[in-house]
């Protein structure tokens, strides 16, 4: 039997976010600092650093005295890459025993002075888009506790966020939930997690079942969704990660303004009608009483005399829940959680 | 921009069977010759081999006067192992210059001794279950040239089989055809493919937008399928094969009498309609043109006085051709598509 291993990472962090001078490039570190402060004991910030996340700066030994765990590189820059200069911090951190935590495009082990720190003091170097060995084929057997997957008329459109929202309305109003993170954000953000798009095509779907385990009856795994049923380069996840999923509810989460698939012109995004419908029709067949929950919708675009009357119209036409989670929140689409599965 | 590599084999192959006694073990080997004895120049046997394949017998030594390039480890034993006395054949095989080809779940280059003489030669190991890196996303555009798919009801039920049968049949009536192979064996039979079901996630349609380029407008890719839709382990890759593929056209695979996916006893078998139906729902993403123009059904398992009636039942039910391709063959199919494509 495989072992059940997802990507585990070890709290309090330290992100580095080092001499950067555009907030946009944090966005990891600013999205750790968001939604999960708990996680965060401080930053690392280099002389002529412009952005400040609001959290103790710290140095790496202030950091290992106050018991951190991890170094998490918190920034996302074009291209990829980190500046040279900053790896003479990210090899003390590893000498000093801090895991270092990076979910950029290289692999830490490449860098041989992090790997022989690393080496010396027991510390773990995670390239969180680097799944675990070992993933078994997805059996599809039901599995207890109930589950809602985000799912997307494209990449990009919102998931990771509208999952992270509805997980934290359903624990305000006291139901029993939790995030599973898909994406290298969404594990720095959960700590735990298994990046979906980066294993095998076989097993896809056996990592899904691996990120949503047995769980209560009343708990709910609100599970981040990757890609797109309609997106002509990633469909092959999205329809793993359903079926791997089972989930009971799905939300349809949604660009209002968007017309075409981003990055692939050519392709029209698909109508929410459709979506709805062609995720039900794959979906039943590891959840036959797979429903829609409700859409969640990016308004950003719209003018804003415009957009009441777009969700009220498109809550109209589905008969669903219509939220932008930035601005009404996802309370209406937990009492609809409630309504279709308390009873 | 992405170089487009697929897997090459280099004929003509000498093909190891070693010293085993049941040909059951022996189907790739068998498989190679049958459908492709134009790329085999011999077997190579052990004493006490009770297996032969019907083709001249050869030393490394005779096959490399011969011209021979790749020696094929042509066993699929159970527990996927080769016999440790096979080594030292497969190590002078290696020193004399031959590729090594293998589809077991071993890596060549695993064994010291193999990969040192194969360094010291020139010879390239070849697992052919190991993608070619650097794939890229696909795209969705649209290619010149035609394309059939195989599609199954389940996975094992006769969709490498149809393809190579209905490739066969389209050249004997003169038709542009090209057998395109996405699994082990298939890229040993055609001497190039890429193994989809081994593919990172993200890159499974950008896959199988390599397995079918650009052709001429008159040309046929015959593409062996893997997985299926409905599969609840393997469905992923199943879909990004799909979009990739952009098939004009499909086959369903199917057989007469299982109810239940195999192994996956847990999860009926789709209906036929079902599977036409899905299939034509997702493919019309990338080919809003896709029909289904037949279905191959694997009969051995039905009574014989009920398999002429099965067939013409479904093709009264479907209006589709319907044939067992070891029986009837894929001349009705050829004839279909030649009625539905050429005017």
């Amino acid at each position: 039997m495989t072992e059940l291993t997802t990507v585990q990472l070890e709290a309090p962090y330290l992100i580095l976010i080092g001499d950067i001078t555009d907030s946009t490039y944090a966005k990891t570190g600013l999205g750790i600092v968001h939604w999960r402060p708990d996680l965060v004991a401080g930053q690392l910030r280099f002389p002529g650093c412009k952005v400040d996340m609001g959290v103790p700066d710290l140095s790496i030994s202030e950091a290992v005295d106050a018991g951190v765990k991890s170094l998490v590189i918190g920034v996302a820059p074009v291209g990829g890459e980190v500046p040279d200069s900053w790896w003479a911090s990210i090899e003390e951190a590893a000498r000093a025993g801090l895991d270092i935590v990076c979910g950029l495009h290289f692999k830490l082990a490449d860098f041989p002075v992090v790997a022989a720190a690393a080496e010396a003091s027991g510390a773990r170097l995670i390239d969180v888009r680097n799944p675990p060995a070992h993933l078994p084929v997805g059996n599809g057997f039901k599995r207890s506790g109930r589950r809602v997957l985000m799912v997307g008329t494209d990449c990009a459109i919102g998931k990771k966020y509208s999952a992270l929202a509805l997980d934290q309305s359903m624990r305000e109003t006291g139901m029993n939930s939790t995030f599973r993170a898909t994406g290298q954000t969404g594990i720095m953000l959960a700590g735990e997690g298994l990046p979906i798009d980066a294993v095998v095509a076989d097993f896809i779907s056996g990592a899904a079942e691996l990120i949503s385990p047995d769980n209560d009856d009343d708990h709910w795994d609100v599970i981040e969704g990757q890609g797109s049923l309609f997106h002509p380069g990633y469909s092959g996840v999205s329809l793993g990660l359903l079926h791997g999923s089972q989930p009971d509810a799905f939300v349809v989460c949604h660009d209002a303004t968007r017309k075409t698939i981003s990055g692939w012109e050519h392709y029209p995004l698909p109508s929410i009608k459709d979506c709805i419908e062609q995720h039900i029709t794959m979906g039943n067949r590891t959840n036959p009483d797979i429903r829609c929950v409700g859409i969640s919708v990016n308004t950003s675009t719209l003018p804003l005399e415009e957009r009441e009357k777009y969700l009220a119209d498109l809550s109209a036409e589905t008969g669903l829940p219509c939220i932008d989670p930035l601005i009404e929140g996802c309370g209406a689409i937990v009492d609809y959680i409630k309504e279709q599965f308390e009873d």
